[in-house]
C-alpha cells in the first residue's frame, strides 16, 4: 500500500510537475505577482457578454496555452481534472466542452487546485495516465453575485472579507521527463471536512482555518518529516484565517510560523489594493502556485513545498437554513 | 500503462464491489424496485426541517448503514468519494462532515455515481486505498426548486420532463475479499463533455443522450469486447433520451438494443406513477445500481454489466445567458 499514516499517499514513481500557465484580471496584474502571471486580461469580461462566460474562457485559455507552449496536442492529455466555484462547475465543464479532453469534474471549493493535483498525481503514479492537466478558476464578479450580494448594490465589504481572485491556473502533470530535476509530487493528503460552526459568509478564512490546520498537521504526522518542508503554504485563508491556522497548529505543538505563508496574503498588496483580509477563490491558489510557488521551486529558492489549498463549502441555500460553513483542505507535498 | 484505446482504463488487480446500500422516498418505494431498496423514508423531510437537510441525512445514513451492516468501522474506509446535484454539493459535504472520512468531492451531475466508482476503482487498483465508499444522492423537491420552479407554484410538467429520484445509494469498493466470486470492476471509461445544443431544461434526456452514446461506443471500441456485456445500462436518460441514445449508436453501426436499458426507465412504473419521461437525478443510477443491478450480478442473472451513468451539467444561471446544456457520461465495466 502506498498509504502512510491515516490520510497520506506517497508516490512510488516520479510524478513531474512539468509546467504551469496562469491568467488573471487587472487587479491581480497590479499586485506583487503581476509580472509572473502569464497573461493579464484587459477587463472583467474579456470580450464575452457575461462574467461567467469570461471565467469559462479563462480556464479554456489556460489549458490551451499550457498545451501549445509545450508543443503538445490535446490528444496527448489523458484527463482533465477541474473544478471551480460556480454552481454546476460550469466554467470547468464549458472549458472541457471546448477542449474535448476526457473530464473528471471535482468540487472542493477553493481547495480544488490541490484536490485536482492530488487525484491527478495518484492516477499517474498508479499507471493510468501519462499526462493530466489540473485546472481551476474563479472570478470576483461571478462569485460575489452567486455567494453574497450583487455588485451593483455597492454594499460595503466587511473587514474580514476576502477578495475572490479573478484568474485561472493550469498545471501539467506527467510521468515522463528527460530532466529529472523538475519538481515532483511526493505525497498527497486528502482532508476531512472540518466545521467548527462559523456561519458568517463574510469570514471564510475563519471557516477554513481549522481544516487547513488539520490537514497540514496530518501530513506532517503521516510523513513523519518533522516540518522538513522549506515552505508550507495554505490556499486562501487570508490574514484572519492564517493567524487562526497558525494558532491552532501551535496549540498542538506544531510551530511552522517561520516557514508558513498563505496564497491569500501573497497575491495582492493587501493595504494598497484594499483587499481587506486578502484573497480567496479557486483561482487564488491556482494562480499563486503557477506564477509564484512553482517558479520558486524551479529556481531552487525552495526545494520542498507543502501546498495546502483550502475550501469553504459555503452554500447560500443552506446558510439561509441556519447551517454553518464546512471547511476542507488537501495537501500536496512537492520536492525538487 | 493501464489505459487501452483512447479513454478506457483496465484494472490490473481485483476491485471488488463488496456491498451496496440504498435509501429512497415513498414514490420510489411504490415503484417496481421498492422491495429491493434497503430503506424507504416515510415522507420527504424525514424529520428534518428542510429537504436539503433530508438529502444530506440520506447520504449519511446510506454510508453509515453500509459500514455497520458489514461490521466495519468508519476508520476502515480510506476515502469517501461523493457528489450530488445541489450547489456546492452540500449533501455530500454535510454527510462527510458527520462521517469524518477523508473526502474527495466530485461533480458530474447525474453521472456522479459512475464517476465516483471509476475514480474509486482506480485508486484501489493503483494501490492507494483498500476500501472506499462511493455515494451520491438526489431529492426531487430540492432539485425542482434549485433547477426549475418552486413546487409551491404547481406548474404543469412537460411530457419530456423527468422526475428526480429522491434517494441515495452507497457502494463499498475493496481490494480484499475472501470470496472471489463477487462482482468486480474491470474497466472504467471517463467521458468527454458532449453538447449538441439542447437548451430546454425540461428535456435533460435529449441533452445527455449524445454523451451516453459516445462513452458507451468508446468503451466498446477501447475494450474491443464487441458488445460482450450481458447488459448495458445508461444512467437516467428516461424514455426520450434512451431512444435517442439507441438511435445514435445504431447510426454508428452499434446495435445494443436487445441488451440495453436505462435506470431512468426502471425505477418507476412510468405510466401508473405519472413520471412522464421517467426518472433522473444522481440518486437514480445510484439507487437502481445498488438495489437492482448489483443484485442481478450477485444472483448471476447477469455476469457482465456496462454501467454508464449520465449527467446534464445544467446551470440555471448560464441557461439564462443563452447557453446550452453540456452532457457527460462515464462507463464502469463490471463482471463476476
Amino acid at each position: 500500500m502506498k498509504k502512510i499514516g491515516k490520510q497520506t499517499y506517497v508516490m512510488a514513481n516520479d510524478v513531474f510537475i512539468r509546467d504551469a500557465y496562469t491568467i488573471a484580471g487587472t487587479k491581480e496584474g497590479e499586485g506583487p505577482l503581476g509580472d509572473n502571471i502569464d497573461y493579464i486580461m484587459s477587463d472583467s469580461t474579456w470580450g464575452e457578454k457575461t462574467w461567467e462566460k469570461c471565467e469559462a474562457k479563462m480556464q479554456q485559455y489556460s489549458v490551451e496555452n499550457l498545451i501549445s507552449k509545450n508543443n503538445l496536442k490535446k490528444s496527448d492529455i489523458d484527463l482533465m481534472l477541474a473544478g471551480d466555484l460556480l454552481n454546476q462547475i460550469v466554467s470547468s465543464s464549458f472549458a472541457a466542452r471546448s477542449l474535448e479532453i476526457p473530464f473528471i469534474g471535482l468540487y472542493g471549493a477553493c481547495s480544488t487546485m490541490a484536490l485536482s493535483m492530488g487525484v491527478g498525481a495518484l492516477l499517474i503514479d498508479g499507471g493510468f495516465a501519462e499526462n493530466v492537466v489540473c485546472v481551476t478558476s474563479s472570478h470576483f464578479c461571478c462569485a460575489e453575485r452567486q455567494y453574497r450580494i450583487p455588485l451593483e448594490s455597492g454594499g460595503q465589504r466587511h473587514m474580514c472579507a476576502q477578495w475572490t481572485v479573478t484568474g485561472s491556473g493550469a498545471v501539467w502533470l506527467s510521468k515522463n521527463n528527460d530532466n529529472k530535476d523538475l519538481p515532483k509530487i511526493k505525497n498527497v493528503t486528502f482532508g476531512k471536512i472540518i466545521d467548527l460552526g462559523v456561519t458568517d459568509s463574510n469570514n471564510m478564512g475563519a471557516a477554513m482555518a481549522p481544516a487547513a490546520a488539520d490537514t497540514i498537521r496530518q501530513n506532517i504526522i503521516d510523513t513523519n518529516v518533522n516540518i522538513d518542508y522549506d515552505l508550507i503554504v495554505s490556499g486562501d485563508l487570508g490574514t484572519v484565517g492564517k493567524s487562526i491556522a497558525n494558532k491552532l497548529l501551535q496549540d498542538e505543538g506544531i510551530n511552522i510560523e517561520k516557514k508558513y505563508d498563505d496564497c491569500g496574503t501573497i497575491i495582492y498588496d493587501i493595504d494598497k489594493q484594499d483587499a481587506h483580509a486578502g484573497a480567496s477563490g479557486c483561482g487564488c491558489s491556482a494562480v499563486v502556485f503557477g506564477s509564484f510557488l512553482y517558479k520558486k521551486l524551479l529556481k531552487k529558492e525552495i526545494n520542498t513545498l507543502l501546498f495546502t489549498a483550502t475550501g469553504a463549502l459555503h452554500s447560500p441555500t443552506v446558510s439561509l437554513q441556519g447551517e454553518s460553513v464546512p471547511g476542507i483542505a488537501h495537501s500536496i507535498g512537492i520536492s525538487n
